[in-house]
């Protein structure tokens, strides 16, 4: 007899024509969503409730049994219950030996028990075949079908046949399944959808206190040493001109801390002559959170940029504008064109645009559906040269914008740099670095580290 | 016998390394282009025509034969024609029984026939099994093999081996099919590419009549009002002016109306004591258009940001500009700086460009590869908290802008206030009451009635 | 024996709840991660060296044996070993009949050598069913599981059922497989990962050039010419004056030639009276990169907008206003508002913004995520309608800009025009033949040819 012609008939031997009968326990907000789902991709459901009253809110054409009844009819039961009341499933361990016993539950915090729900779940059942999925979709994706809302389904499971009978149902949803191997992955697919952004934790951090540091570095040297000194009160300058000052500062730093672990992993490369030994642990954090960095920097530049871009609108610099023409009038002598002033003030423009430009390129080819139609070849091209070309042409126009005040002792206040000259040592460090590293005579070993070739080998093939 | 080793072999079970023989009848753009597709991964295709004369652009390694002859010779049969000819199948219905028959079809207009192609083509044929298919797919997107076309299949059909056969063919041919249920699913499926953006028709002709109504207060208020009283022909100001007034104005009730649905909704929860009631069709309504309200109001954002950005290159605010600081010069006295006004000026631009940053980083995160990457807590937690907080911030941005016309008479001309006044009723409405729905006493029996809590339980599990 | 009841388990008809064991050939940092990648997802891995000493870089839990001993224990095998060493499997062919042998080799340089390294594998081992697999993923990418990187991979081989197997595996690692068709895809494969943006190539040349043309263009008639009639030193035009008069002229031209090939095809079309017969080669290449071509077109549009918003903070600009209120102020004369100036200034900057906004519309649903959110008529309905619409408001928006000076001798230094009006030629050449095209008379019968009618039928169906 040879009816199991195609991948879902398998599953229900008997009729050919049908899907196999699904069981869900528990008859809540997430129950109700996803029986409704099954049934209208042509699978038959049955509860398993403790009262078997049909209420109005469960799905026409679903019938509601006791428990025990509802796991004997199918092959694959959905545990929709929350945690603290699984003890209840003890006495049915013997009806679901053998069965699929799916848990797609979800705590309320990170870690909240020692071992993860399904781990919890299967100890319960020890003949059950325990699958995890399902948890990191919501009721009202389910219901609206929203395509906004993610559409991968993680799955982990022991059985790798009920695994796949799962992930057959997940795709007859519409969805997509991720196979995330054993139950042992069953901790980090609860703890998925309690995540807050953990790869921006740090990187966002780091930028708020750099950030509030150099905030009270410029409140010191623009307003409180203005009010001090010049008795002018520019505690305005809160509001834009601050802000202005640290935005370029940040992105500049934090472009530049994009780029340093990259030729710091070269240095150690180039030091221990092998690529096979692995980076030490901070190192290996910091490149994985690159992107991120790149991103609140681009975010910084472009605050900065809008704020560049407003401040002929300003008050301040519409009066600062018209007394200095005034005082040109009243000591009746207009200032010729002053060329070189000209040069430069077009230049650092004119520099800091094209750097914004390559920042938002390579910006705009991180978001995962641009990064995702290219190759390897390209995105490296584009993540790595263009994003050099960011680096140098963003220096370029900080260094063109401030070089003349280096040398005058006015930019010192309280004998303190200007911020902008802080914001300088990290990216002129690394184009330095990296400037040394192209080279002829440290590429070509460093080339053949990364093809493999080791200084000292210690392992043998 | 066990060849049926692999999920394609089921569907072939005589030569185990051969895909199955489909059969296309009809030999238009679609029909030419999808077996061209198909022969190249590996499926031999027949074709069904009237005339069998072989034309040249019929792909090579097709056969073409008459319809009988090419619908005996297949498992799976495409019917590439349009519905005004289904007739001329009625005679093969009985070759056709038992086959799977794929309508691709689609028509001119939405809901043109009283039932869908698929289900008139299964009126015709009754003992074949109807899938729909394809339709969603154009001839151009086979054949280049775009990328960027939509690689989404809709498929649906009464009989599930069927469905799962045409499926797999879907997957073969390198795109994606999403399972949409029975048969009934086709009139839906038929109507999707004739659909025009349809959640998007009425938040956009919302805007327009919105817009319209604003340009002609505006229009009276600035244009009219300033020719009648003050002889000055500002005609011009329907150019630039007069959107900048509209866009804000726009953007900001726009924005408020993104999350009065929200508060409403919440309000309904706490009167009924439930979640567990349907809430009125328009609130449903207004709830799924939320997004497109939202990215609308991004739009007019961003105009209005141009068009502020834009205003010192404009001629006549540079000739009003020169004529302040003339008057200046000639009444020979300079004005000193007035530090409330700079900050005033300084802190609405501040808050405006904070509140347009949150903006778009809320518009990014709505972008679809985006929104699929981050899980349901991390979408919520940038849609909710900060499309608040950018709510806040436009708000108070409009706040500080005109705070002080509020008390001024001159801004009510012919009695009316200005629209920015207008503005700010829906936006404030939420936030107030927003506001009081964080307070503990009411935000604690709301979050029970959200977690499933009832005032007076009507329904038992 | 039934036992082969779901997909992947036909692969392992004997244990029902195993994958079935894969074989490696090489221990280099690809088989390495691809080892350990599939470890993780269930598949027992045994490791082909030629030295059989475990090394502490394998993963854990695989086995490493001798070529000929690791091959026999598996139905799969995957070569990750470069071609050139490929010679040293010959001996092995006999072992290797029948078996699946996975290609994933990449080369240094497009068409490196005349048969693709999957070709050259078939051929040393005639028995073997050879695919080829897995070249586009990096191995960075599969230890990291990063959602960035690329997650399809092409598969290609001329055995049905081998491929089956290799693509099963590819989805149980978490990938997406793609069908290419036979093994003869197996050189396009390989070119794959080295290509580096092969469809921009010819619109960046393309660019590149014109840009250099118009940049020597407007070098000689803005700098040179001043310089030597003049005698002003104009030098500092090169940093943003010229590039905001290349960057709108190269926006205008560039989007003007995306819409050139769709009214030449209608032309050729209405000429021929037919629409199946193929266009001119370079046509069809031209047609394909009109994406391309638009996009770049909006990057000069952006830099355009960004070098106007610019202005004002332009030390140059800055000394002109001042020179200019300090002649009114000398001459003791205040000119009054022009109104047709104030017109003329408002109204480009209005169309020029509304341009810009449309083209960042048709440029945001060219993301490949937006566009595969939309169906094919909303797609045509934004890259058509709303493009022309784009070209429309910048045609005119560059007519206003410098109608004026038309008729003005001064515009014309060296009996040359000024560059904007060259920039005028292509989109209104475009327009007025559109305008042409959608007369009903001209109209009516295209839409018959795009419907399939032909003029002089030669071929029957």
């Amino acid at each position: 007899m040879n009816t199991n012609s195609s991948n879902m008939m398998a599953l229900a031997p008997n009729t050919s024509n049908k899907r196999e009968t699904v069981c869900i326990f528990g008859t809540g907000d997430f129950g109700r969503a996803l029986g409704h789902k099954m049934i209208q991709c042509g699978y038959p459901v049955v509860y398993g409730s403790r009262s078997t009253q049909i209420s109005n809110l469960i799905p026409k054409d679903a019938e509601v049994l006791s428990h025990a009844e509802a796991a004997q009819k199918a092959a694959i039961i959905i545990v929709a219950i929350q945690r603290q009341h699984y003890n209840f499933l003890t006495p049915l361990a013997e009806i679901l030996r053998g069965k699929v016993v799916v848990d797609i539950s979800n705590n309320l915090k990170l870690n909240q028990y020692p071992e993860s729900n399904a781990e919890y779940l299967a100890q319960l059942l020890p003949g059950a075949r325990v699958v995890k999925a399902f948890n990191t979709v919501s009721a009202w994706a389910l219901q609206s079908g929203a395509l906004d809302a993610s559409r991968q389904v993680f799955v982990c499971g022991d059985d790798m046949e009920a695994k796949q009978m799962v992930m057959n149902i997940v795709r007859a949803l519409g969805l997509t399944p991720l196979d995330q191997g054993s139950l042992l992955a069953a901790q980090e697919i609860e703890n998925y959808p309690l995540q807050l952004f953990p790869m921006w934790k740090f990187p966002i951090f780091l930028s708020l206190g750099l950030s509030a540091f150099f905030f009270f570095y410029c409140l010191a040297l623009d307003v409180i040493y203005t009010y001090v000194y010049e008795k002018n009160n520019f505690s305005f300058f809160i509001a834009i001109t601050i802000p202005n000052q640290i935005c370029p500062v940040m992105a500049l730093i934090l472009l530049g801390l994009v780029y340093l672990p990259g030729v710091l992993a070269a240095i150690i490369q180039l030091y221990r002559g092998t690529k096979y030994r692995r980076f030490p642990d901070w190192l290996d954090k910091w490149m994985l959170c690159r992107k991120q960095l790149g991103l609140i920097a681009l975010a910084f530049a472009s605050l900065h940029a809008v704020f560049t871009l407003v401040s002929p609108i300003r008050s301040f610099v519409k009066w600062r504008t018209s007394k200095a023409i005034i005082s040109q009038v009243l000591n009746n002598k207009t200032e010729p064109l002053d060329t070189t002033n000209a040069w430069l003030s077009d230049s650092y423009l004119a520099l800091g645009i094209l750097g914004f430009f390559f920042f938002v390129l390579v910006g705009i080819t991180s978001l995962p559906s641009v990064s995702n139609s290219v190759n390897w070849r390209e995105f490296r091209f584009v993540q790595s040269k263009l994003g050099y070309v960011t680096l140098i042409l963003c220096t370029a126009h900080t260094l063109v914008y401030g070089g003349k005040w280096f040398l005058s002792p006015s930019a010192y206040k309280w004998y303190l740099p200007n911020i902008y000259m802080l914001s300088l040592v990290v990216p002129c460090t690394v184009l330095v670095v990296k400037f040394v590293l192209i080279f002829p005579c440290v590429d070509k070993p460093l080339t053949q580290i990364r093809q493999g070739w080791e200084r000292n080998p210690k392992y043998s093939e």
